[in-house]
């Protein structure tokens, strides 16, 4: 979190008014095209043409989603940002807007939020250029904590659900699989310290070795233009792939009453990483077996009748995924 | 947070897997009438049948903004959904629809977050019928953190902001002032033990002698529906009062570009709670002269030419309010 000190540029929280604080942070973030009320007021007042409007929350916790060796400020409001960005891509829609509420310890440097506040408008300006940060709220805690909400607009698109695979069709994914937790493995594995903290020195040198790997973790690029495309495609199912493949393949196929069956040939030369592994923020959707695949998507495998996840024909039953109660080991490093 | 134990009912989150804990969550949610697609999918769908929608966004962190020796889960629940839902009604607005996030620790019981469930759900159900969760994300984290986004629905009428009071208007509030500073005043003072710290035997005593105050600081009654009844009246400038009556009233001024004079003689026996106490989430609004008031409304002074906070008729400087970056002293008892 940088050095304390008295000068006006390692100003804290501790030592800040929440007014001061967010004087400084406001002018950094990106704005929303949507925006009819801004921040300042009780509340923000966003237009929703269609008479719709798509929500989605997020929440980002120093130990179980990030490690501050690891991530700068950039780094967390860019991720914070994409994450969110990507589910709204999910259901069809464009991202709008996004609040953000940021809970951080009183020694944190109002020039490091000033960090996060680029960390957005980047991600913004880069993901979902027009969408912006319409509110928020700034609160002390003992844990650093985001709490991202994200809209979107269907621009008169019906919002495309997990439920509505059919066999036959042809399943597709948009963006990188396995890289998120390629570069994460590789930052526990060689981003620690001797007794297995994460460090940041060692960091840099991961960094530098595997930057594609390590990019996406930590500054996730979710295709978020092709969610829109996909809608538009007539996508008949879709969603946001943060656990891995085959688990959110498997959400699909429940949700649908259907089978999903993947092809192992399509997915790369890191088969585990690319099943299991989490946070890849990618897009993963079911189109009808003619219609040509929009954008970035490319075919994985195909909808059949039945039940579950089969890989090349056979059942997958490897759960694959992260859950955060149960494989949270306490750190914080 | 209860006690731990290896039955279903001592089921912790470190337990249990989130969709476990989600499943046994959702059923105790309040629904919406806004809903279009609700919890389940990347993201939920919600009407906004004027082509636009309020939205704030807050957060409540274990330390700074409640206690577990003075609040339980019910409490929380309520508060969270009571203190959003004011900042929707602030602006004309009536509520439609939560999204909340919360971070709790592996030893959290599951039950005792269906307890915060049960909390929204009355509260919804109380302040603002037809108001409900549309979704949300589970999180672990070493600090029990809740953070809540509200939306509403101006039903075609325009937005109340503060920057609209005029010399001449009538100010008036909705609600108590200074209930819930002193409230929390008695539990610093009598709810805790000899080393000072927050403790459940003698919170038990404080609630039981002074239910009023405890009950509006723990579980807050804004009064949401006067939000849209003082829009429709003609309300010039509207905000939620949660940093007390001083403070929220200069910002009023502030942006209105007008002073604003209070009357002492309107503000109760307790003045200094009336005018500095935080956390009240009643509604300040300026009317025009010849408005009656409607709903819970009563005259508290007078909108002036000129700049600033008066209290009958002299400059105001006390602070007042609650800056949580300045005050915090680190406890979490």
């Amino acid at each position: 979190m940088g050095n304390s000190g008295s000068d006006a540029a390692g100003l804290t929280l501790g030592e800040a008014s929440e007014r001061e604080a967010l004087r400084r942070i406001f002018p950094r973030l990106p704005e929303s095209r949507a925006t009819l009320v801004g921040p300042g007021d009780d509340a923000a007042v966003l237009a929703a043409p269609d008479g719709r409007f798509v929500v989605t929350t997020d929440m980002m916790v120093h130990g179980p989603d990030f490690r501050l060796a690891w991530s700068g400020p950039v780094d967390l409001g860019w991720k914070a940002a994409a994450t969110n960005l990507s589910d709204v891509a999910a259901m069809g829609a464009v991202p709008t807007a996004l609040v953000v509420a940021i809970a951080a310890p009183p020694e944190t440097e109002v020039a490091w939020l000033e960090g996060v506040a680029d960390g957005f408008r980047m991600a913004c300006a880069e993901l979902a250029p027009g969408c912006g940060v319409v509110g928020g709220d700034l609160s002390v805690s003992a844990t650093l904590t985001f709490a991202v909400t994200a809209f979107g607009d269907l621009e008169g698109r019906a919002p495309v659900l997990r439920s509505g695979a059919r066999p036959g069709d042809v399943v597709a994914v948009s963006g990188a699989l396995g890289e998120a937790a390629t570069g994460l493995r590789l930052l526990f594995a060689e981003g620690v310290d001797a007794v297995g903290e994460p460090d940041a020195e060692r960091f840099a040198a991961v960094a530098a070795a595997h930057p594609e790997a390590v990019g996406a973790q930590l500054r996730p690029r979710p295709p978020i233009a092709d969610g829109p495309l996909a809608a538009e495609a007539g996508a008949t199912a879709m969603l946001d792939l943060s656990d891995g493949l085959a688990l959110d393949a498997r959400r699909v196929a429940e949700a649908s009453g259907v089978a999903i069956d993947l092809d192992t040939s399509a997915l790369g030369p890191d088969l585990g990483a690319a099943l299991t592994g989490g946070e890849d923020h990618g897009l993963f959707a079911a189109f009808p077996p003619e219609v040509p695949l929009p954008g970035g998507f490319r075919r994985v495998g195909v909808v059949r009748a039945g039940e579950g996840l089969l890989v090349d024909g056979r059942p997958f039953a490897e759960r694959g995924g992260w859950d955060p109660y149960l494989e949270w080991d306490g750190g914080r490093g």
